[in-house]
C-alpha cells in the first residue's frame, strides 16, 4: 500500500496562490472565512481521511455492498464518514446558515471532496448525493417539502439521490415511463423502475428521500412531459413516524469497480402505495434535475481526477523505492557492475510519471478554477458578470467531467505500467484504481453524451458566447505568460491552437448551418478531446506563470523543486500531450463521412 | 453473455485471401495439409471452444485459482482443455512428426490459438507454455534432455514453463541470482526464486519442467553469465518413478485478471536438493530463451487480439440488439414521436464499433502476416531468403506483441463503453475483457521494453536491413493499392509515411551516432506507436486490395457486406488513427529533453 494518495501543498498552490480562493472572503457570503480557517479545514479532512479512510480502501473493495432480499449493507466505516460529514457541515454546505448551511465556498467543498476521494473514492457519494437532492428541494421545492425533509438530510439522517435512469431508456431520457398519477390531496401515485441509483439504500439512512423523474399521466412525450418529484422510501407521517412508501430495493448492481458504493436497483408502486411530492411545476422535471446534473457531472469530474491523483502518488511511490536496472551509458551498453538504480531514472518511467502528473494536476487546476466560477457566480450581483459567469461554467462543466474521466484512466493505466508485473496484482492498489475510475466517463451522462453537449449546446449557445468568453480567459493568460522568456514560446503555442479552433468550429459550424446535424455532431467526441487538451494546456500555462513569478522572487514556501516540477510539466503538457490536437485537427477538418448510417451495412 | 467470440469468416479471409496460408501447402514439411483440413481444424477447434471454453469463461474469474499450502487448484475444465490438445497434437504441433509433432503451420497453430484465447483467455497458456518449453529442450538440449522430458510433455501429462522473473530484478535479467551449483555428476544444485511464473503448478500435472535461467558459480556478471536449466519440480529415477526435485510452491499470484489462469511462485532447492540440468552451453542461456521469448511474444499479441476480438462481438452484439434514443433530424432535433432506434445506428456508437474492428481485424492481420513468415523461414533453404525472414520476424515481433496488447486495451475500452453502466457490471462480459488484457502490455516485455528494442535493435541492426526489407513490403502493397482508383488516396497516405518514418529515424539516429543512446531512445514508446500505426495501415490497405477485389470479380463468399466492411475499416483506420503519426512525429522531432535525470528533481 502506498503511503500517500494527493498532495496538499498542491492543492493550497491552486486554491490561493493560482486561482486565489482568498479573493472569495471578501464577499459579505464567505467573510467568516480566511485563509487559515480553510487551512484547517484541509488538514483536518486529510487528517480524517488518513485515519478512517484510507485505510478501508482496499477493505471495501474485497468486501463489496451485500444485497439480500431488499436490504442493502454496506461497509460500517460508512457511517462514520456520515457522521464526520454532518458535524462538519460538509452535507449541503453551500446552503445560507439559515438553511442549515455553512456558506462553505465550492471552492473549498472541492477541495474538501477531493482529499476524500483520493482516499477512498467509496464513500463521498453517499453524502455528496444527499446534499444535491436536498439542494434541488432547496431550490425548486415548496415550503414545506423543504421542512419536511432537508433538516433531516443535513443532519444525516435521511439520505438522498437522483433517480433518472430506467432499463429501456438509459441515456435517452425522453423515453422514461415512470408514471405519476395525481391523487385528490395533491400527491402523486408514482409507479415505475429505476436502475443504476448510486447510494439508493443502506443499513446507516433511516430513511431514502430519491429526487425521482417520472411523467404525470396525459403528459406530452419527449423531455418536455417530464417532472421531478420527492419520492421517500417511507413517507413521513404528521405524528414524525415514517410509513413505508412501497419503493422496494430490488437489488445492487455488482460492478467491476466502487464496489463499496451501492448501486440499486428501484422498483416503485409494486402493491400501488408510493406516493410521491410534486417539486415545482408539471413537466420542468428534467429542468431542475439538470441543475443538479451539473453539480454531480463536476463532481464526476473531481472523483475522477482524486482516483487518478491517488493512483499517482502510488506509482511516484513505487518508482522512487524500487530498484531495477541500470542507466544506458554512453557506449551504449549497460554497466552491469554498477549499482541499480531507482526506476524513476529511466526516461520511460520518468515519461510515465509526468504524464501521470500532467493529467492529475492539469485537470485537478480546472476543477479549481470552475469551483471558483461558481462561487463567484454565486455571490456577484445580477448582470452581465453573472451572465458571464453562468456561460462559462456552462462550456467548462462537460470538460471538468470529461477530461478528468478519460484521461484520467489512461494516467492511472499509465500508473499500472510503472509497477509491471506487480500493477497488475491485487497486493498493489493501482489495479483497483484502474477499475474504480472506469465509471466516470460513464456516469452523469458518457463522454459521447458530454461531447454533443460540448459541441452541439455549449459552445452554440448565444451565438458562441461562452466560447468568446473563454478564448478572452485564455488571451489573458496568454498575455501574463509572454512577459517570461521561458514561457513565451508555450503562449505562442497555446495562441496559435486558439486559432485552429476557430478553424474547426467554423468547418463543422457550415453543417449546422446547413441543418445537417448529425455531420456536425459525427466526431463531437474528438472535438471534446481537441477541446479539453487546449484547455488543460491553458491550467499548465496557468500554472507556469504563477511558478515562474514564485522562482523569480524566491518566494517558494513548497520549496523550490515544487515550482521547478511545475514549470517543468507545463513544458511535457505541451510537448506531449498538445501536438495530438494536430491529429484531431485533421480528423475533424477531413470532409470523409464513415459514421453515419447509409444503406450498406457496413460493419459486420 | 454475448452469443459469439471470433468471426471464422474473417480468419479465412485474412489465411486464404489476403495471406495465402495455401501457399504453405505446397512444401515438402505442410504437404500433408490443404485447405480442407485447415477448414476440419478451424471449426473443430471453434466447436469445443463453443461447448467446453466459452461458457466457463466467467465461472473461470468468479472462482479463481487457489493456493493451499503448496498446492495451486485450477479449474476443472482444464483438464477437458490439456486433454484436447494433447488428443489434436497442439503441444508442440509445428515438431518433426519423429519428434511426435504434427507439422503444423505457425499461421494455423497461431489461428487455432485465437479460437481458444477468444473464447476464453485463462486456458491457453498452460499448453502454450508448455509446447514453448519443449520446443527449447528440442532445440538446444541434449537427445537425453529430449527423451526424458519431451514426449511426456507432448502427452500433456507433464507442463513446461520459463522461468526467468526474480522480485529483485524484474526485467533486468542481468540481475538474477538464482545459483547452480555444479555437482560431481555434472548436474548443478539449483537454488534461488522465481516470481510471475504461468502455469506453474496445478492439480493436472503430474510434473512440471521449468526451463530456469540461473547463474553457474562463478560466472560473469550481467546477461553473460546467465545459463538455462531444466529443473523439473519431480525428477525422474531410471525406474521411471518421480521424486520430489525440492521445487516448492510458496504462492499464487492473485490478480485483476486472468484469474484462471495461475501464476506462481516458486522457490528451488529450500533443502539444498533441487537438481537442474544444463540445456546446451554454459552461459547461453538468454540467448536459447530469446528464441522461446520470441515466440511467446507472439503468442501474448495474439491473446490481446483475441481478447479485443471477444469484447468487440460482445458490443457488436448490444449495439445491434440495444434500442436507446433517436437519429437527429435535420432540423437538430430528436423527434420523440418515432420509435426509438438501436444505439448501432448513433454515429459515435458506429465510430466505437469501427475503431474495436479496425484495431482487431488489423492486428490479427499481421499476427497471420508474422506466422506466414515464420513457416517460411523454417522451409525455404538456407540464403539470402531465410535471413530475410528472420530480419522481418525480428522486426515486427515487438510490433505484433505490442500493438495488440495497448491498442486492444483500448479497443476493450471503448467497447465496455458501448455498453454504457452496463459495461461496467458484472453480468456483462466487457469488464472481465477489460481487466484481462491488462497483462498483455507487461507479459514477456513490457511496452518500454518492447520499444527499446524495437528502435535500438531492431530497427539499426544490420544497418538498417529489416526497415528496408519493410519497407519494401509495403512498397509492394501500395503499387497494388495504386491499381484501384478507390485506394489511392490511402495508398498515397502511406507513401507519405514513409517518408515521414524515414525523416523521423534520420533524426533519432543523430542522437545514436553521437553516442547519446539515452537521448535517441527517450521517445521509444512514442515510436513504437508511430510504427505501429503504420504498419497497421499497411495491413488494412492489403485487406483491402483482396475485398475491393472480390467486390469486382463479384466471388464474395462471405457475403457482399463482409467486404464492403474492410473497405470501409480501411477507410476509417486512415482517417481516424492514422493522424496521429503527426502528433507523434512532431514530439520524435522535437528537441526539448524532458524526461531523461538532470540534477533538478522535477517529479515532485
Amino acid at each position: 500500500m502506498a503511503d500517500q494518495y494527493t498532495n496538499l501543498d498542491n492543492m493550497r498552490f491552486l486554491l490561493y496562490d493560482v486561482h486565489d480562493a482568498e479573493e472569495l472572503t471578501q464577499y459579505e457570503r464567505f467573510q467568516d472565512y480566511d485563509r487559515t480557517s480553510f487551512d484547517i479545514m484541509l488538514d483536518a479532512v486529510k487528517d480524517f481521511s488518513d485515519k478512517e479512510l484510507f485505510p478501508y480502501f482496499e477493505e471495501m473493495d474485497a468486501n463489496p455492498v451485500t444485497y439480500d432480499d431488499g436490504k442493502v449493507t454496506v461497509h460500517p466505516q460508512i457511517k462514520k464518514f456520515i457522521d464526520m460529514a454532518t458535524k462538519n457541515g460538509f452535507i449541503g454546505p453551500w446552503f445560507d446558515y439559515d438553511q442549515g448551511g455553512i456558506q462553505l465556498p465550492q471552492m473549498m467543498y472541492g477541495a474538501v471532496f477531493h482529499i476524500l476521494d483520493a482516499a477512498n473514492n467509496n464513500v463521498a457519494g453517499y453524502v455528496g448525493l444527499t446534499s444535491g437532492a436536498a439542494n434541488l428541494i432547496r431550490t425548486f421545492g415548496s415550503k414545506e417539502l423543504f421542512d419536511t425533509y432537508v433538516p433531516k438530510m443535513l443532519e444525516g439522517k435521511w439520505m438522498g439521490t437522483m433517480a433518472l435512469t430506467e432499463p429501456q431508456a438509459g441515456s435517452s431520457l425522453s423515453d422514461i415511463t415512470t408514471t405519476a398519477t395525481p391523487q385528490e390531496d395533491g400527491t402523486y401515485k408514482i409507479k415505475g423502475q429505476k436502475i443504476f441509483i448510486s447510494g439508493g439504500d443502506h443499513q446507516f439512512g433511516e430513511n431514502f428521500v430519491h429526487l425521482t423523474l417520472a411523467r404525470i399521466d396525459g403528459a406530452p412525450a419527449g423531455t418536455k412531459g417530464i417532472s421531478l418529484f420527492v419520492v421517500p422510501k417511507h413517507r413521513p407521517q404528521e405524528d414524525g413516524s415514517l410509513t413505508y412508501n412501497d419503493v422496494f430495493t430490488a437489488g445492487d448492481f455488482q460492478k467491476v469497480g466502487q464496489k463499496g458504493y451501492a448501486t440499486t436497483h428501484l422498483v416503485y408502486g409494486e402493491d400501488d402505495n408510493c406516493v410521491g411530492y410534486l417539486v415545482g411545476e408539471p413537466h420542468k422535471g428534467l429542468k431542475y434535475m439538470f441543475q443538479m446534473m451539473n453539480e454531480a457531472r463536476l463532481a464526476v469530474g473531481s472523483s475522477g481526477i482524486a482516483i487518478a491523483t491517488a493512483a499517482y502518488h502510488a506509482s511516484l511511490q513505487y518508482a522512487k523505492e524500487r530498484p531495477q536496472g541500470r542507466k544506458i551509458e554512453s557506449s551504449g551498453k549497460k554497466n552491469v557492475e554498477a549499482g541499480q538504480t531507482f526506476i524513476i531514472n529511466h526516461p520511460n518511467v520518468r515519461r510515465m510519471l509526468l504524464l501521470q502528473k500532467a493529467i492529475t494536476e492539469g485537470g485537478l487546476s480546472l476543477l479549481v478554477e470552475c469551483g471558483k466560477l461558481v462561487d463567484k457566480h454565486m455571490v456577484v450581483e445580477d448582470g452581465k458578470e453573472k451572465d458571464d459567469l453562468h456561460l462559462l461554467i456552462e462550456l467548462l462543466t462537460p470538460i471538468a467531467k470529461t477530461y478528468p474521466s478519460e484521461m484520467g484512466k489512461t494516467s492511472i493505466s499509465t500508473g499500472l505500467q510503472v509497477l509491471g508485473g506487480y500493477g497488475f496484482c491485487m497486493d498493489f492498489p493501482l489495479q483497483q484504481y484502474y477499475r474504480d475510475i472506469r465509471i466516470m466517463s460513464i456516469y452523469e451522462g458518457t463522454t459521447g453524451i458530454q461531447s454533443m453537449d460540448l459541441l452541439g449546446r455549449k459552445v452554440t449557445m448565444k451565438n458562441g458566447a461562452a466560447l468568446q468568453l473563454l478564448m478572452k480567459e485564455i488571451q489573458s493568460t496568454i498575455q501574463d505568460a509572454m512577459t517570461h522568456d521561458e514561457l513565451k514560446p508555450y503562449a505562442e503555442i497555446l495562441t496559435r491552437k486558439m486559432g485552429t479552433t476557430q478553424k474547426v468550429l467554423g468547418h463543422l459550424m457550415g453543417f449546422a448551418m446547413k441543418g445537417d446535424f448529425e455531420r456536425f455532431l459525427m466526431d463531437a467526441n474528438m472535438f471534446m478531446e481537441f477541446a479539453s487538451t487546449i484547455v488543460i494546456a491553458w491550467q499548465w500555462l496557468k500554472q507556469a506563470i504563477v511558478a515562474k513569478t514564485a522562482l523569480i522572487t524566491g518566494n517558494t514556501p513548497y520549496g523550490e523543486d515544487f515550482y521547478e516540477s511545475k514549470v517543468h510539466t507545463m513544458k511535457f503538457f505541451f510537448k506531449y500531450e498538445v501536438p495530438k490536437t494536430l491529429a484531431l485537427e485533421q480528423i475533424l477538418m477531413d470532409n470523409e463521412v464513415l459514421t453515419i448510417q447509409n444503406e450498406k451495412e457496413v460493419i459486420v
